[in-house]
């Protein structure tokens, strides 16, 4: 299995990094091929602009989403954003780690999503009835995805009723509107809490943990979310009304 | 009234930065003091690293939380960061633009959040009982906060039951865990949608909804989201049972 682990934290010495060293160590010994995209370490320019798209870029007025696809097509994308592409063709299933900063990814893993995922490679892209290929279908349909999530929050306060609201539904755009969207598998995410104050039992019940979900990463069922084209949203992408009727909030979107 | 229009388009000929501009021309002719964070003009370093803390930053390992505490506590944080902070503590108001992206913030908005709401500043503040001082309450209370946004999307696709959800719950890290944590009063967001085809009467009618909330903006109510402190929550910050009772989701840190 050939596994992508990214990682996005400003310091490999902190309780995000001894996991993800422990991540790596766990999925060598299991026999993956792992790379990696330590997006500090590689000082990822996380800031979509021109610059990104060669000679595809019009001089008069960036429109992102055209241009993207453009240079994506004709291979005018930054270096480093084919580089990424590559690593993601290659992989099997991509890890995703970061501590949650104000309830969402840190700006340099935003800014992975927002200059990887260019158009025509995991969005805008039509499959041959005119429907558009997202929400399970897409450029990394068949591939495996799971966030890692270190927080400082205790775990009740992002449960369902916790006051700063569930993390599945806080990780509902990266988890259902990036990955899912570009096609991916989604596992539940393994979220470690308290993330400030850790002993070291405390971290080797972690790292246990991170070791008993990646032997299953390539097992574990998925978060059930609702394929797009397969009958569940209507022609104007709406939810069908006998659909977890009367019902409304991020668990629509997932089939029970 | 004092308004700071923070804005995070790459293009400011973009219909983003059409809107912008319409935005300031309306709050002036209006008579409010407008400054403004053009996140792209001013190249805003999106990235948290040491860089940001001064001599408060160890040589040895960063600990993002407590370094950026003690950094803001004797001044030594960056100085693009200290100047953001004089233009919140200057404003009534904020207005905070962006496509969205991902179903979220363009990256170099959300690390202007993740490098200017520093620990002590908007985070980890005690009240005298020793409960934090968050979800309306903390050093921006009293402030109003909106969000403008453009999104390719169809509106009824980021409704209660389109296909990308909701765009309250989408943006609910942002407008709950971010804005209302630090204490501000949160306006419902302007989403201006299908922002990729757009025409002139479209435009003007988008215009016209700006600038008919700008109009509103000391007056109009906040979204209802709960204080943590009032009652509504338990010790552990647990939503109490009588409150939305056996529901989940987002919906439930809505005051109805």
């Amino acid at each position: 299995m050939n596994v992508l682990w990214i990682f996005a934290h400003p310091e490999p010495r902190s309780l995000g990094g001894s996991l993800r060293d422990e991540g790596l160590r766990a999925l060598r010994a299991q026999g993956a091929d792992v790379r990696e995209s330590d997006l500090y370490a590689m000082k990822w320019k996380p800031v979509v602009d021109a610059d990104d798209f060669g000679r595809a870029a019009s001089p008069d007025r960036l429109v992102v989403g055209s241009t993207s696809k453009n240079a994506f097509e004709t291979g005018e994308l930054g270096e480093d954003i084919r580089a990424e592409h590559g690593k993601l063709a290659w992989a099997d299933a991509v890890i995703i780690q970061f501590p949650l900063w104000w309830y969402g990814m840190p700006a340099i893993l935003k800014g992975w999503f927002d200059r990887v995922f260019v158009k025509g490679f995991a969005y805008g892209v039509q499959r041959p009835d005119g429907r558009t290929a997202r929400y399970g279908e897409g450029a990394l349909a068949g591939k495996r995805a799971m966030v890692v999530l270190t927080a400082g929050a205790p775990e009740a306060t992002i449960g369902p009723r916790g006051v700063n609201g569930d993390i599945g539904d806080l990780l509902f755009p990266l988890q259902h509107g990036t990955l899912w969207y570009a096609g991916m598998s989604v596992l539940p995410p393994l979220t470690i809490c308290g993330a400030d104050r850790f002993s070291p039992e405390q971290f080797e019940a972690a790292a246990a943990s991170l070791r008993a979900r990646l032997r299953t990463l390539a097992t574990q069922d998925p978060i059930p979310f609702r394929p797009q084209n397969e009958g569940d949203y209507d022609d104007d992408l709406i939810l069908r009304d006998d659909l977890a009727p009367g019902q409304n909030g991020l668990g629509v979107h997932l089939a029970r």
